[in-house]
């Protein structure tokens, strides 16, 4: 496993090849961080608590569905290329096994809430001790520090804390939420850049150092422009459906069949729409810059609506598409799943076969020379504990030890 | 600039000091991601074209503004510590230039359509000829093969593509984005990841790489656990509101000012929530466990929705928080940016003095021993012209043959 398959020259298959993290997280960010760093090649130990494991689990599942996958779509999502051992770090033998594999790993992951891994003998500043090049990496709710440090939350307070909902939904409707994790999974890519950040100052100058983000900064950062349009002008913007403040038009119109989106903020681009659906109704003086398209929105979306009503989307996406706008279909969850152009960048990935396969999302990034390394599927709870405690060479008489202890949770 | 401040022997003070970036992106996701890149130390070179610059320079803002601030707050949000140089790409001589900058450096990033830079003489296969070790990043929206990869789209078109936009907006209502630009941020985060992987590969191997990226698999990345869902169960989600499918209590909830979101997923958080705020009517059998508040949401939802909107939002925030329940205030956007617990934990950066000073959003992590450096203000366009001509040793006798050649705009 932790054997790279050498490329030339000594070069490693993946960027991160050689690399171990011991993986402390639960739940949605930290999982889908390090799943990141798994298929770069990073050697990933997932630590999971006694019983339920990492709740994402279970997270949202019926009985039933539980029997039949084993584990929520979520936690399949986001968990591949990962080892699973459990540690009851209630106990003093697990804590102290946890920092003695830390001592030879490169990264430490956890999002237990701020100060908890200290309590258990393992903050950073114990575990630089005996591996001062260590990377270790926190990730809370709100921070270490300030009014709120000591909260919990999840994506969706971070969706309403940060002032994400308060400009989603129906225009003089209701706050909604996104639909997905945006705030956990851009969290989950801020952790990784985080990390690359520090392994590259490790490559160079020897020296480890603390990574840390939350998902309030993940939320800030989705809402910058927002907060410096605030910032700057005062500006409190609201819901507006699908359209947005920047450019008309820019949103959902519909079609014979569902909606499409179009996108014409550009001058030429809109000229290139109104020619290529009804130049007679669209092409108009009032609608000519993008200053006149924003001054007269109510106008341009009735007529273009009316344009686009009498019209299949096929046909919308392939006007539009051969006249260089933007557009898109509104799809469901499935029409965007099985589309045939996430496959053909290679954005979807299956681990197993037949009807054990599962398919997940790729990584979002391709490198030419270090591809992606796919090869394990998410591990049942604790599936790989002999393994690990073999390469850390921890012996026969210690795990009877640790057993004995429930450092592995509740002796057999 | 270049001269990086030295910290402790020889130790860079930022993870990316000495790396020189060549940035021909626009709009959001590729400055958003060079905007890291140079917080992280990276000497960010930002080529522009004649005229208008970066199109998110002018992006939804109207003429007073314009004259007001100088550029957009898109544009003053996300470039921060950058130089600013115009290049008309579509000389011949400006490209040369462009070439030989390129070989000097470290990373170069654009958003052309897939092939435009090829068609520049300025593609992977030609700049890694004098460069062997430079990495190479294409950002587009579809990615570079498959069906749609001819199209354009934009951050709005992907969350209709992507199925983001179907579960998003009030049950039985129709889709609404997502207010904020969560694709093409995203996809910024997958840009710095795949860099800083591909900087870290170089720096064990000496070899450069092409990093590729698109607002396809950024979409993909951040829908990731609804695909996975329906490729194993055939589940095709709708939206909800606020609400979600994975657990109940999960949404906001009316307060007698505003609205609060409530999120207890686990038996115990769910039992303390009761506790905290009305026993009598919320510890009751058939919201028991998981899987009997998800059976009982309607019933949950009415009866918790009364107790809540007899109280203020600042108490329910109080008790829950006290009860170390997952609750959170909704906020407009100013309240959100002006959180005081935002700038507790470095999350706002000011640059500039007075009236001319820009606040922005940090980088959405924190490192310990290389800090983020920001120390230049949004560039005006072409601003470093001269600075940056003379750290490439381009002469007085070449520049003047360029400026002839209109390799920067139309020749004074």
């Amino acid at each position: 496993m932790a054997e790279p398959a050498q490329q030339q020259e000594g070069a490693p298959a993946g960027a991160l090849d050689g690399i171990r993290v011991l993986d402390f997280s639960r739940i949605f960010a930290g999982p889908a961080a390090t799943q990141i760093l798994g298929d770069l090649g990073a050697d990933i130990i997932k630590i999971e608590e006694p019983g339920t494991g990492d709740g994402a689990r279970s997270f949202g599942v019926t009985e039933e569905a539980m029997a039949r996958y084993g584990a929520s779509p979520s936690y399949l999502a986001l968990n591949r290329n990962k080892r699973s051992m459990v540690l009851d770090l209630r106990k003093p033998e697990a804590r102290e096994l946890a920092a003695r594999m830390a001592a030879e790993c490169d990264v430490v992951i956890n999002n237990f809430r701020p100060g908890a891994m200290a309590t258990f003998g393992l903050g950073y500043e114990q575990l630089k001790q005996a591996n001062p090049g260590l990377i270790f990496c926190e990730f809370s709710a709100y921070g270490d520090s300030g009014p709120l440090s000591h909260l919990g939350a999840n994506d969706v307070a971070l969706q309403a804390h940060s002032g994400m909902m308060s400009i989603t939904g129906e225009a003089d409707g209701e706050p909604v939420r996104c639909g997905t994790a945006v705030i956990d999974l851009h969290a989950s890519l801020a952790l990784v850049s985080g990390i690359l950040a520090a392994l590259f100052h490790r490559q160079r100058t020897g020296q480890g150092q603390r990574v840390e983000t939350s998902l309030l900064r993940s939320s800030a950062h989705l809402m910058n422009y927002f907060y410096t349009d605030y910032w700057l002008t005062g500006a409190i913007h609201k819901p507006m459906g699908t359209a947005n403040h920047l450019s008309v038009p820019n949103q959902a119109f519909p079609a014979a069949d569902g909606r499409v989106v179009i996108i014409a903020p550009a001058d030429d681009m809109w000229k290139r729409c109104a020619a290529a659906l009804d130049p007679e109704r669209l092409d108009k003086p009032q609608f000519r810059t993008a200053f006149d398209r924003r001054r007269n929105r109510v106008e341009l979306v009735a007529v273009l609506s009316e344009v686009t009503r009498a019209l299949p989307s096929r046909v919308i996406v392939e006007k539009l598409g051969a006249a260089k706008v933007n557009v898109a279909k509104v799809h469901d969850v499935g029409e965007a799943a099985d589309h045939a152009q996430l496959a053909a960048i290679g954005g979807v990935v299956a681990i197993g076969e037949g009807a054990g396969a599962i398919r997940s999302v790729s990584s979002p990034f391709a490198l030419s020379a270090t591809p992606a390394r796919i090869d394990r599927p998410p591990p049942e709870l604790d599936a790989d504990q002999a393994a690990i405690l073999d390469q850390f060479g921890i012996g026969q008489d210690e795990r009877a030890r640790l057993t004995q202890a429930g450092a592995f949770g509740a002796p057999a």
